[in-house]
């Protein structure tokens, strides 16, 4: 129990703490990969399945924690994933702990430097992919700490996705990373909704749509980059698609989804967002300057 | 002046009416390309810098129409155009007009309509792309017309951007394709400031960000399909990423945001959209169920 990948070339023992989908599947993925796994559940029985492929079932927290050097953490919320190492005493100290339970950033420290005072080494990982895609070689994972402790503890972790990769040395920045890409995602996906119910109501099929338009709406993620450059370098200037140009679009776009009757919230809150923008004196900005309205205080 | 490409095998004599950035673009294109090119602007001196490359001033809007059979037409607004087509009177008829004027669905019909009973054939186009990619290979512009009047065109057409195509014979379709591709677009970029308003306030340079994070914000678009298909079914289960799983990073997200200050609107109305769905007992189905909020009337 105390043999590691250094001292001996063989895997290093993992304990994984919480069997919810992704917890199983995180299991399931070191057990494949030939790693001694323990695992622990509030409710033991979610441990059935791992069992019977070999995996260990701990009573405790505490006997899960003093099984191996690795300890995985995905539980609902920080709140509970310090609860439980609490409970597991000093058999934390000289344990890495690698959680991947969501929340903020601030939860996430807290729980850095509480395990860390109990004599832990501390990663963070989020999990950027949905449960059965754990393992894929695609698969990405952000985990911010200490790079001696990602390297030496990347032989397990590569088996959870191909593409894991040490972002920070904040245990925090990994969730902000995980926070601004689903950030993304939830902008685009209410974007594609509100288009989707303008060509629906005009009896426009979406599969229809994305053959001829697919590649556009592809290509939208390749502004971003110099949007990015923009905010970071907090210079606006743009020659071409300055706000002055979005703002007859967006207008036609409220009126097309008042005169058909369906949500016209969503594109009325970019168009204020513009509007505004242009009567501070921005007409000719790139659409980068509106970060001004999302980073208010 | 009248003769034609099928009749002669010469470039087809085209005129341009418009000569803002986009117009002035559309021009250069055509003289380019070898056609006989005949501009009009409200403000004359617009058409200078074409003139020297060989365009023909027209001294009114009907001499520029009476010039030859394909009059391109970029101006402010529906209203506009229609006005300048109907002081052509009588040189309208014979003619195509191939409209790039931004508008509504109605609007633009309506103009369709307008030039068709004048005589005319009509095509509308909407451009997706800024003015100095006007003739690049991978320009888009979705027309919307007969096919015959497009296929005849099209020689001409095709000088505009290579990725030109007839979307449906609705001459008002273009422009609720463009209104989709522009709409997701606004939904990402706003998702994407707000983001780096949470990473800048991190003090994280966002191009760092997108040297990790780029391949998970690019693969988020391959989302649409299945939600495409999900809507066009209206059959909204899902195995996995269904709704209740995006409520706590909803949470986590608005929680941040709040934390440091920064705009909370943008990922609590998000969070309201998806709260209220799995409030009416849609936990387990896809994103997609959310169509039902944005297709509200």
């Amino acid at each position: 129990m105390t043999t590691t990948l250094e001292t001996t070339g063989t895997r290093t023992p993992v304990t994984v703490i919480g069997l919810g989908e992704m917890g199983t599947a995180l299991a399931g993925a070191f057990l494949e990969g030939g790693h001694p796994t323990t695992v622990w559940n509030r409710t033991p029985e979610r441990a059935d399945a791992l069992v019977a492929k070999g995996a260990r079932r701990a009573a405790t927290v505490r006997d899960a924690v003093a099984a191996g050097p690795l300890v995985v953490v995905n539980v609902k919320g920080n709140a509970v994933a310090r609860e439980l190492l609490e409970s597991a005493g000093d058999a934390l100290a000289g344990r890495a702990v690698v959680n991947l339970t969501d929340g903020t950033s601030a939860e996430v420290r807290e729980v850095a430097r509480w395990a860390e005072g109990q004599g832990a080494e501390y990663l963070h990982g989020q999990i950027m992919t949905i449960a059965p895609a754990i393992g894929h070689p695609d698969s990405v994972v952000f985990y911010g700490g200490a790079s001696t402790v990602y390297d030496r503890l990347h032989p397990a972790l590569r088996l959870l996705g191909g593409r894991g990769s040490l972002i920070a040395d904040d245990p925090g920045a990994p969730v902000l990373y995980g926070m601004a890409v689903h950030g993304v995602m939830w902008g685009t996906l209410n974007g594609f909704l509100h288009a989707a119910a303008l060509l629906s109501d005009e009896g426009i099929e979406l599969g229809r749509f994305l053959e001829s338009a697919g590649a556009s709406v592809s290509a939208l993620v390749s502004f971003l980059p110099s949007i990015a450059d923009a905010v970071d370098r907090d210079d606006h200037a743009v020659e071409y698609g300055a706000l002055k140009h979005h703002l007859p679009s967006l207008e036609d776009l409220v009126r097309e989804s008042r005169a058909r009757g369906i949500d016209d919230e969503f594109p009325a809150y970019t168009l204020d967002l513009v509007a505004k923008a242009i009567g501070e004196g921005h007409a000719d900005d790139n659409y980068s300057r509106l970060i001004e309205h999302f980073a208010r205080r």
